[in-house]
């Protein structure tokens, strides 16, 4: 059995962690941490989990945690960079949520995250853990930086049109929509149900952090610089993110959709849906799945990709624990074969 | 391997069968039956299954269904009546989620169901498939009358306070609301998103047809005749039923929560929450779990159970399947223990 | 023109005040205080009211206050009652939205929200807001304690039937479902739209707050103590409360579709819906409406009234308009005629 | 009094022109028609118009619509197509909500709408009711084609930059969202709570019936024809649209937020927000207004506007009720001042 620790296990990524975890039969939940709920009985704050969690909220202290065999951080950005090296050193594989370790260069990192990187040095080891691109240094890896909600969606989408050079990749559009639990589980005024719920909005249009990160993605898969804009909504629901993405091809020759299905034909959780579909997010609550659509509207040089997910597990603790199981050599889809909610 | 065929697979009891037999290890769903999309591919109408369900709607036959070890009827009332006699003669264990077999007075069912009984005969036979009152008779059924979602929660809620006698039965009022997934999928204006999103209301005021159910329920359970005022509500969410139940206590001296604690601490599907907790229908989301709570406002006569399940789980679907567990010697809980999908 | 000022101008009863004030023909809107947001524009805050509100929040200042006709308290409990007085002593009428004046016995109040009451000598004075009641005292009225909104659709439920004599007042059952506007607008975790979006639950089932307040109510209607058990629940939207009211008949005798519709047959606020429908709150949403429709399942004793209000307009700051119409000599219904959004 | 006609009153836009029109102080609604509820109250249907619209529908007939002094049409397409002219021929004007005249190309109109166009004459003399664009047409016409909600929305975001020559028009995209009352009050499956509620989609990518609508618009705007990629989504709430439109600037010198506030300075239902504020649907809810936002991320060339409307008021009901205030000589915005419902 894997020991895992979860540091952060008040928030919603940190109780999707355990929701997948309570079920994984290669996976015992050793340690769940929380500074505020410390002393509690997890399912006392998680009703849902009772019965299948039986664990008491403890102060995150590095001591409690090495005795893990992975450590899972399901915090606010700028804490697992204060304790991924002391974790590392003692033998704990770390698998980051927050954005700590996904942007290669720090002083970029700076910027959009408003504090000094603590520990720069562990960035060019992490490994940034989409697994549909970097599987085989995920394997091997002692630090994973797991991607935000929007870049695994957007990513996902873009990714064989660049592999291929058949879009124009300075002038890149995603116009994505996300539930509202991607801001997490704090108390805010924007996302009260009276605030968020029946209405619909942009938000950070002039520049939001997953910005960065995803640039840095589809600069790799491209080979040279992107242009992109990238705009962010928030949509009246709870889970899951639509992108649509926009581009223009500099090639009419290929059958986009079977680039697609041959992309990804052996990936266990990217799906590309038939020719005409349309992907919704409810096809894919509560699942580790990507459903992608192809479309070129009238036949015209600018297509349309979209591309669904459940921002907090495929764009968040499912891919985690996808991670994971590559890390120990187990298969990829060990505890994330649950079927979507529908309806 | 249990062969399992579904009857009626279009609907969302349907779906939510295919969606929990998709992963039950000791199942091969064999036949899905749909008269209007017979020929099409059942991962067509719910991409949420594909991978999960290689199978094409059929049309109902008997002679396809006799090669099930157990077929299950998700359809609309007064089908299953029609066709349940001839699959028992030919072996086949059937388990219905509709009511044709769960009243036991024929002429009750006719006057509530607006339609005679094709067969009165069996209606003695059925088994009502609640387990936490019949599990030995489930055991040996034939045929099981799966329960109606709100009979479900208010059953479970009252039963403890029935089985001591400890109150006023005259008197019973159940207060329930569910989310807009009880309906059904059928092409409906109340249950339009424009109509039923964004407002609550009452419905079926005057009489439900699960109100002669839950009184045949509650009787037997008291070993009377009992009074019961039950309202039905619609609430603007898709799963979920809460039911607040009110009864006079007639006696002072129980300790009300411990012997809920008792009654049900050998079930697996009924969780009794901490003194003064509230339930929440989040908290069962998904899963096949009733939760209780035990109120006594102020300390005064009034007892306030309250009773939350997934109308589509527990209320339905999951409970077929807890049924069909029992009917084959298997583990009640396998394929069952999904966690509720929260937030 | 009558000079209005508001107290607490950027929580929701606030903003709805502005929202009605706004079209009011006979009234400026002079003062909106808010210690938050003193120095910002309103409309800032709120972009619903552009080009209708041109006023900047100020702090909360007797001195400011009192060059107004009219004060209203949108305010959290505990605020109203520190400048109250002062404020009447300048001669400024009082309308309080909070639960300040509202119980008679201030002990009572104490102990129910937790502090001293600061002035208990106006208790006498202040008049209780629901017109349908109070018409004539409000006229001549200096202040104001507007009914809370739980308070407000239970009792114009019951009132019919309590002046009657036609119940048992001892075992009154007010099961009532709020949209979560009626926390109002605070950061608080447990109104986050993905803590309260698609479920349902009780809460304050041992004793909420508006329980003295209906109690109050209902024995002033009746002429002797009441037994009431009152179950507040949260349901997934945003504005309406749905009151489920049940109580056994004592007499067989009335009409009561008959005796609601006389009852209420010169109220402009209050509509009794024909025998056999169902209210619902998206029919009086944005109104300053009390829809009640009236229900006797089986014939049985148990009475069933269905009554649903705006929990922010009648339940609160239409309401409180419709106060100050009365103590200006106006007619009642200026300013409050705008019909329900639907859908 | 303006004698008012509505063809059509059980869909979402006929009953918001009674929520419009019951307040509106110089129209009396003299006819609403509708073939299913012929002999029915309007209120029965519509428990939020009881004691404002006392009328009874009635069969859909030219002699008794005649008798108006204009008629709506809020059918579904092609039903104003058959009666218009009769109705003008007896002196009656006619404002179509639906889409029979939007197309200056009957041909086109055929092909998107899949019939023949029943009289091709009139579309030369219809006028395309958008006040920001052919107000003096408006004023003088007798047949009115209302614009689409989708149409509207973009139309309004686009127009300063086409007008003035600032951008690339041969790759214009607009990625807009809609609420679900857009599809109309039928009973069709997709437009259930349980199928549409707490989901997010794009549809119809492959060429919705506004695009050739909204291209027409553009490119009367620009002077030539444009290329225009357009997306329409399903949000999960029941009113608001909310446009995001992406075009390429070919000029650098412009201020951009000043141009929009110098466009629409005079006009009463555009409204632009401060530079780096976001538009949200709830701000514009019930109201005729569109809120439009201004953005150009990172100083590059791709400029993003932001427009939002409802899409039954300014989208449909309220700018149809706008046009009859211009062609009857009225103040544009008699009967349309109500402010935005928010929360």
């Amino acid at each position: 059995m894997i020991r895992a620790g979860i540091v952060g296990g008040t928030g919603y990524t940190g109780v999707e962690l355990l929701r997948i975890l309570a079920l994984h039969p290669e996976v015992e939940v050793a340690v769940v941490t929380s500074r505020a709920d410390a002393g509690v009985r997890v399912d006392a704050v998680y009703p849902s989990l009772r019965g299948h969690i039986d664990a008491v909220f403890t102060a995150p202290e590095v001591d409690t945690l090495a005795a893990c065999d992975v450590v899972f951080f399901a915090t606010p950005n700028g804490t697992a960079m204060l304790m991924a090296e002391q974790l590392l050193a003692r033998g704990v594989k770390v698998i980051d949520l927050s954005a700590d370790f996904r942007l290669q260069d720090a002083k970029e990192w700076s910027q959009w995250y408003g504090m000094e990187h603590a520990c720069p040095d562990l960035i060019a080891e992490a490994v940034y853990g989409l697994p549909e691109i970097n599987r085989e240094r995920i394997k091997s890896a002692r630090l994973i930086a797991c991607p935000g909600c929007y870049p695994t969606s957007v990513q996902l989408g873009f990714l064989p049109l660049l592999e291929k050079g058949l879009i124009d990749c300075d002038h890149l559009i995603a116009d994505v929509k996300s539930g509202v639990s991607g801001a997490g589980r704090k108390a805010e005024l924007a996302a009260l149900m009276s605030e968020c719920g029946e209405s619909f909005k942009a938000y950070s249009v002039s520049g939001h952090r997953h910005l960065p990160e995803i640039r840095q993605g589809l600069a790799l898969a491209t080979g040279k610089p992107v242009g992109l804009t990238f705009v962010p909504h928030l949509t009246p629901m709870i889970r899951g993110i639509h992108a649509t993405l926009y581009a223009r091809l500099e090639s009419n020759t290929e059958d986009l959709q079977a680039l697609y299905e041959q992309k990804y034909k052996d990936e266990i959780f990217v799906d590309v849906l038939p020719n005409g579909a349309h992907a919704d997010t409810r096809s894919v609550r509560g699942s580790n799945r990507c459903q992608i659509a192809i479309h070129r509207p009238q036949g015209g040089q600018t297509v349309v990709i979209l591309s669904v997910i459940d921002n907090l597990v495929k764009g968040a603790s499912g891919q985690a624990v996808q991670n994971m199981n590559l890390m120990f050599g187990l298969a990829e889809d060990v505890g994330l074969s649950a079927v979507a909610l529908y309806p």
